[in-house]
């Protein structure tokens, strides 16, 4: 039986200090700066100081790094009393899997004489991947310890890199704004997980699986940050010149057109009329999921914007009608939607990439064509075979999440973690010193028993 | 009579859908992309990757960009209960706007071959058409509803597009920051509209017409993020090199005296010599403003400071003395305050441009006064012509706005859109399916009834 | 006898208008364009306008902004009735400082021909100053009154160009991110003006100073800004190419590595374990600090998680059993905890850059040694003098900060100024017209009297 005080004082810090020491270990002996952070290989050659290529990335890492810690983080704040979790795991979980993500990317992206080289574009692969891991923990928000959250984030990192090196390594997929890498694969491996840790007695934390007013507020900080910033999201590792550009450009409009339809499709399915919060901080979003692949692409504004426009139909459909068809026939309940807004709008945006590439002419790109699609070309591979490789790619990642998520959530299920009772559920209290709500009624909120932690072996069976 | 169900469940998407589609319909016919966002006409001429735009103009775009849905988004929750609207609404126009502002902008500032070129520069200018927008939003703020909104947000887009194409195409006006075209014209058209949609009885709602302590500090995200990155707002157009630096450091210099004498006039005026949140999250920004034509010129810092400081006390003065009298005698309810924070200072910062345009010299903008003034020359314009015409390009934009406001105030009030009722103002949970404020009582206050919609025959005439 | 009406009434506003008036003088009479930001300097020499520093400096200037003005402003806002004066006199004291910074730093730093020259790198400067003073705020937060803050300000930035001119220009000290100049003497400064000003009857507020749910919420969006903006703040004035590069991506896994070991020091020092807002929003911050000096070095990436890693472990240590002592034994009452976040971990990086310095050799810094350190070089100074210029440094900024905050200390404890009662501490109605908490109670929490305001004769000596 576990004793739940013992789970965080000793299995968290036990748990992130062996981590942490391990990563520091492996980053001795295996990480060194690249030729454009390295102060003697940088000045080996010859250049202006000004063409290092911190200048043309690094604003776009901050606009991602923004995305990853106060995006993501702030949007799961809606929960009424789990905004301590949302913000603070989120941190916790993020911090691991960007240096556990540099690791792993690194190896599988090419090691250079046996080190791991790091800079501006390191950064940025490590928060993408870190934003996968968020996708997932999206799924599980509220129903898992933050040991259960580190130890799916050093698996789902792994199985990331795996199936990111054969799309764009081995296969030479185009995902630069991650459909398939980051939002397919997240959303799915999350589902997968929550699958597995399926609890057939969650409606007795039912009442506290829902917003108030103010957490609605906070997770609206959330939403905007990843709406303004989801440009730059999608065009931070695209080739420079033209291609970053037109990315940030169609992804814009695609976000634009993505809101529109949210709103309509918001007010024409909910209850009276009236405006679903959920929808507009999530479904607003699936505009940029869809633009991921295509976007660097020649998909032009029009293009770019009836993606978003069927993006937003399609995420707010999702919350209204298929999220309780999960959860009741399939058993997976997806606390975040991640299904809506980033499983859904992924695979969409997987599609429109195929297609997109498949159409690909020397016509319509000139010279810029082997900057999209390097492995086109006379030579070389087709337009129409690229289209299918992106296909293909689309269901590769969809095995590597599904089987890599339930492999991932039986080892999650192992009862030696700790795991919150199903009663309490969606509450801080179990984790965080909290204090009241209002002056003078200090620690009233605290009250939930820490006892109320799960004893796993009454933890429920996958059925 | 209206049925306000309907409203939500039918005029909003049908509004939502009806625009949407025709904006796609649009771009598909007339935008394509501009020659750096382009594949094959960026590969056509020989540079760098390095040179392309996007390095120069999108970091202060995504700045912009946050002013935009940040920025006024949550300036505006500064309500008890009108959060939900303020950015969710504000989100909602804005993502119009700014498509809508792509597509008139590009048919005013020169098609190219039939057809609207979009970049970095044209979705700059897009969000700044949107401020102006956002500006009359907070006019109207709690008494319109968000079918209102759209349509005004479609025609003051056109007017918008129409003021700025007769200032900085015909006229030469130099406005790089948009004292005139973006916040004298935006306060002001809002304010005629806040007069045609007088409501004698709006007593009805005036407790919900107010803050509270965790509204307030929402608002002054919004603030902050304003003040913040106002410095790039300003820059963000103007040409390449010094004038984008200078431009950034006036503004920053006007802000930060701006700060102080808010601070000193709010202590000053208030009950108790008592600092008033209002004025902090607005009048502290009226140097942004004020600074927004002049910024580019050789304003100096002495004199940017000198423009800032006397902004905050203005705006103060008018939250204090000015607003109350618009009320009574002129019938302007105000929600916001925008004739103190862009009004007035807008005003001021096209008469300091003017002035400012009017002393320019060769002596002291060397081979630089063709960046700031391209029309003034030897064989051209003389500085004080150029001043001229910046004092008349503020009386053009005072004409269209106050005429155009009344127009669309018109239509904004034709009883077809839906409109809350005097008692439903201020009030989210007409348009918004509310959670409750605190665990155990949820939807508690979601009882406003929706049939408190106005009945749109019980809407008072203008008079 | 002060009376507290007047205080505010007309102390602040004076205080205001005289400070921000003399500021316009001086820059009026000292201040002009740097050869960047001037229209006739930058046009006299020929270059392209893409080189100018504008586009290498100014998005880390706004990061830094942001963390100045939301980072430290939101961090603060913890305590659950003194939102409004945290973020507002925030605002307020940094609106000054930057203004006064810039005429004291470019004083020290070398005029030219009798004038201080501005532009982006006075900015950033400005802000780095800044931030110092506001480190001071966090130890005396809720204890002191505007006018008390802004006198502060006045002298601690004097104080503070006094030490980074012997630091930077008389010694030659490497100290990018300052460690020293920045932390370690906003936070001594801080804690011996909190001395100075010691409460021994503090306990009559201590019920307000404690967070609640959502205040805790708002501090996360204050630390997660600072979090993620912390390697452009270390990186914003290194010298450009590898030196800005190295010292982001240096600070990124310092920060990393930092985050994890707060949460595991957290939940083993914590009461059951629990996870404490207060180590979180604080302590996860510590390696961004203690990479301030050591951060352009040849760290490694393995060096700065060690670093981090240690620095996490250090703060959470001080909050959970130094900051008792500090108020039990040296009467010390540091609001904030800046000796945990700041001080220590402020020393500690100047340790780390004293020890990283001295180990520079040719052979691992090739070229780039000279940008890193201008003054080693065979003719010149040896690496390990270096290092002992960084240990006197240390020393140097220790005694500057201790001596300059006891003398400001008793210049803020003339009772003059206006201070707050001990009972009404942590309480913004003293300051703020204050809503209520909740619809139909407004105004209900604005009851404590204005009288409460300390009488200045009956404030503690210092004993």
């Amino acid at each position: 039986m576990t004793d739940t005080n013992t789970n965080m004082r000793l299995k968290l810090p036990i748990t992130c200090f062996i981590l942490e020491i391990i990563l520091i270990i492996l980053f001795g002996v295996l990480v060194e700066y690249d030729k454009e952070t390295d102060a003697k290989k940088w000045h080996h050659s010859n250049h202006s100081e000004y063409d290092n290529d911190f200048y043309y990335r690094y604003p776009s890492f901050q606009d991602v790094h923004v995305m990853i810690f106060i995006g993501f983080g702030f949007l799961m704040t809606f929960l009424q009393r789990y905004g301590f979790s949302s913000v603070g795991f989120n941190f916790l979980i993020a911090a691991l899997a960007l240096q556990w993500a540099t690791l792993m990317q690194g190896f599988f992206h090419g090691m250079h004489g046996g080190k791991i080289h790091v800079g501006v574009e390191s950064m940025i692969n490590a928060d993408f991947c870190t934003g996968s891991v968020l996708i997932s923990f999206g799924a599980v928000l509220g129903k898992t310890s933050p040991v259960q959250l580190l130890v799916m984030a050093v698996f789902e990192v792994t199985l990331f890199a795996v199936n990111e090196f054969i799309l764009l390594s081995l296969l030479g997929t185009r995902d630069a704004g991650g459909s398939m890498t980051i939002h397919t694969f997240g959303a799915y491996f999350g589902l997968m997980v929550a699958r597995v840790l399926y609890r057939p007695r969650l409606d007795k934390s039912k009442h506290k699986n829902s917003s108030v007013y103010h957490s609605d507020m906070f997770a609206m900080i959330g939403t905007l940050y990843l709406w303004m910033f989801w440009p730059s999201f999608n065009s931070a590792i695209t080739a420079h010149g033209d291609d970053q550009h037109r990315t940030a450009l169609n992804t814009y409009y695609s976000l634009a057109a993505c809101t529109l339809s949210t709103y309509a499709m918001s007010a024409l399915t909910a209850h009276d009329g009236k405006l679903d919060m959920v929808h507009i901080q999530n479904a607003a979003l699936a505009g940029g999921v869809a633009a991921g692949t295509a976007g660097e692409m020649m998909l032009t504004p029009f293009g770019s914007m009836i993606v978003g426009f069927l993006a937003g139909i399609i995420s707010v459909l999702g919350y209204k009608y298929l999220s309780p068809i999960l959860e009741s026939k399939l058993k997976i309940q997806d606390t975040c939607g991640v299904h809506n807004l980033h499983g859904m709008p992924g695979v969409m945006g997987a599609i429109v990439g195929a297609v997109t590439a498949s159409l690909a002419t020397k016509e319509i790109y000139g010279d810029g064509l082997k900057d999209v699609f390097p492995m086109v070309a006379p030579d070389g591979r087709s337009a129409s075979s690229q289209g299918g490789i992106q296909a293909i790619s689309l269901a590769v990642t969809l095995g590597m999440a599904l089987v890599g998520g339930l492999l991932v959530g039986f080892i999650m299920k192992l009862p030696i973690y700790g795991a919150p009772s199903d009663a309490s559920c969606f509450e801080d209290s179990i984790y965080w010193e909290v204090p009241g709500d209002e002056e003078g009624h200090e620690g009233q909120l605290s009250t939930v028993k820490t006892e109320e932690f799960a004893k796993p072996e009454e933890t429920e069976k996958l059925n």
